[in-house]
């Protein structure tokens, strides 16, 4: 199948690597918004126009859009399901039913499948979220992310006054997934689950104390975490914090039984040296099986909760039923 | 959704005590092959006999067959999918493409849907070995089991001469599953995966040493396997060793990136303390899914693979999209 990427982050690069380890692939092209003869690509992919995308239809069999959720997808995403069928990471999850609905409007009318918001969260933890809450109904279900880079929040440090670079690392607490896994079902406050450490570079002169200060007491990111602010040198964070690491878990425990006398611990956790390359094998993944499902004549707007597993592999329900069942 | 149970030993008391905590289904009633006014249930449902269980052709939405794998499932999942949707535990592995090819057969002549082999190991397992190979095709995957007892292991001990009774637990080498967890996809032999331990009580006069020997040169369950062997008192045995837990994990190891230079580890483990009401609970979400898919009219022989996630639940895809991605 010919898969085409839209926008060329990191993103983008990890689904050019992702598409080389699945044999049944092949990549198409890169869309961007760049001019195309300015765009270095790992693999020396072909890259296109974004602006002549239409010009390729027939010719691609899925896009994989690479685009931020902010102001991206939510325009991309439904103009692009008119004319292709398509993935994307669509991960604002308050905003997840209007841009469900403006996606299934566009991709039914087309007939074509568009699958949303695919990743790992949303996407391989939703699953977990879900398989977890109906066969144990009566429990409690825990996410915990990281160890990890949160890209927005290293954003919201960067932009105070007297910051020339940052990083943050969201930190689940031990103790409190410990109590989750030992199958307490603890009531945890946002402080009790999470801490966050940022590492961030100032600016000569810069007032390092009223930045931490800032950083500390800022609402919605900070002020509700138990938060540590390390001054490092520019050559420091280069040298330690250039990855993007990340990881997670979403643990439930339940009970059974006719008076819920047996508990159960069930436990999904990730732990990545690259969040956007996974994401990527993710949304290669699920490109495969928006391929085959449109083939069956199927289309709309899917999230992973559509997808039954048999289309995510290229190898057959015989196979699949005889090697991994 | 009105649920039959055929069968009531250890996994047929789980459901009935699963279906309670379901407000979308009722127990309609249990098929037993005993005199039906001999079957004291747990929460005083219908008892019927199996010989009569095609007069209630039309009242039950789906069975789940809660039978042996070894010769009940065999007969029974093909002759009753040629009457109702039903579901079944089948797990042995290597018969699975011959229990689906029957299943399958006598299913799609009569348009019901049987879902096979559904619990956790097939079931669950299976899942994310399939989740996890087609997202990280470059990688490893791992299962490991325990610590639990085996019912087939302790019957085996069962069988030998001078035995009153027996428990046996398999348990995973914690430094294999270390080295796993690492990342370092390790080439692991039978015995550097589990280790055996054995509860044994003796009958009076009987040769200890021998029993010991008989079982750690078993052919097929113990010779393989570094064996302990304890000998204790059936009083002992009640008192410690009556619960019937379980567990185990998944766990894949893969790279990505252009030269596979990003590792990443994935685990999906469990801990149950109760292994047949867990298997009972996974059975009566797949019932659902059954009824479900069977009103959409599809039918034939399903496994996991085939089931999309959003048949599991009684939620409609508007609030599992909203609650749970």
């Amino acid at each position: 199948m010919k898969i085409g990427i839209v926008g060329y982050g990191n993103l983008g690069k990890g689904v050019e690597c992702a598409i080389r380890q699945n044999p049944d692939m092949e990549l198409y092209g890169i869309f961007t918004r760049r001019a195309p003869e300015s765009l270095k690509t790992l693999t020396g992919a072909n890259v296109y126009s974004l602006d002549d995308i239409l010009s390729h239809k027939g010719k691609v069999d899925v896009l994989i859009i690479c685009s931020g959720s902010a102001t991206d997808l939510p325009e991309q995403t439904p103009y692009l399901a008119k004319h292709f069928n398509v993935v994307d990471s669509f991960d604002t999850h308050a905003k997840i039913p209007e841009h469900f609905a403006r996606v299934d409007e566009a991709s039914r009318e087309a007939g074509t499948v568009a699958m949303i918001s695919v990743g790992w969260d949303p996407g391989m933890f939703s699953l977990n979220r879900l398989y977890l809450e109906v066969i144990l109904p009566e429990g409690k279900t825990y996410t915990f992310w990281g160890k990890g880079v949160s890209q927005g929040h290293s954003d919201a440090i960067r932009r105070i006054e007297g910051v020339l670079d940052a990083r943050q690392y969201t930190i689940p607490v031990p103790e409190a997934m410990q109590s989750v896994r030992s199958g307490e079902n603890p009531d945890l406050t946002v402080r009790q689950k999470h801490t966050r450490e940022c590492f961030v570079v100032a600016k000569e002169g810069a007032d390092k104390a009223k930045i931490e200060q800032q950083i500390k007491t800022m609402p919605n990111y900070f002020a509700d975490y138990d938060t540590t602010v390390h001054f490092i040198s520019l050559e420091e964070l280069k040298r330690d914090h250039s990855g993007i690491p990340h990881g997670g878990s979403v643990i439930r425990c339940g009970q059974t039984g006719l008076n819920g006398e047996n508990k159960h611990v069930v436990e999904y956790s990730i732990k990545l040296d690259s969040n956007p390359e996974f994401t990527s094998s993710v949304l290669v993944s699920y490109a495969r099986a928006a391929v085959k499902m449109s083939a069956e004549g199927i289309c709309g707007c899917k999230t992973v909760f559509d997808v039954a597993p048999k289309y995510l592999t290229d190898k057959t329900l015989f196979e699949i039923n005889k090697e991994l069942l």
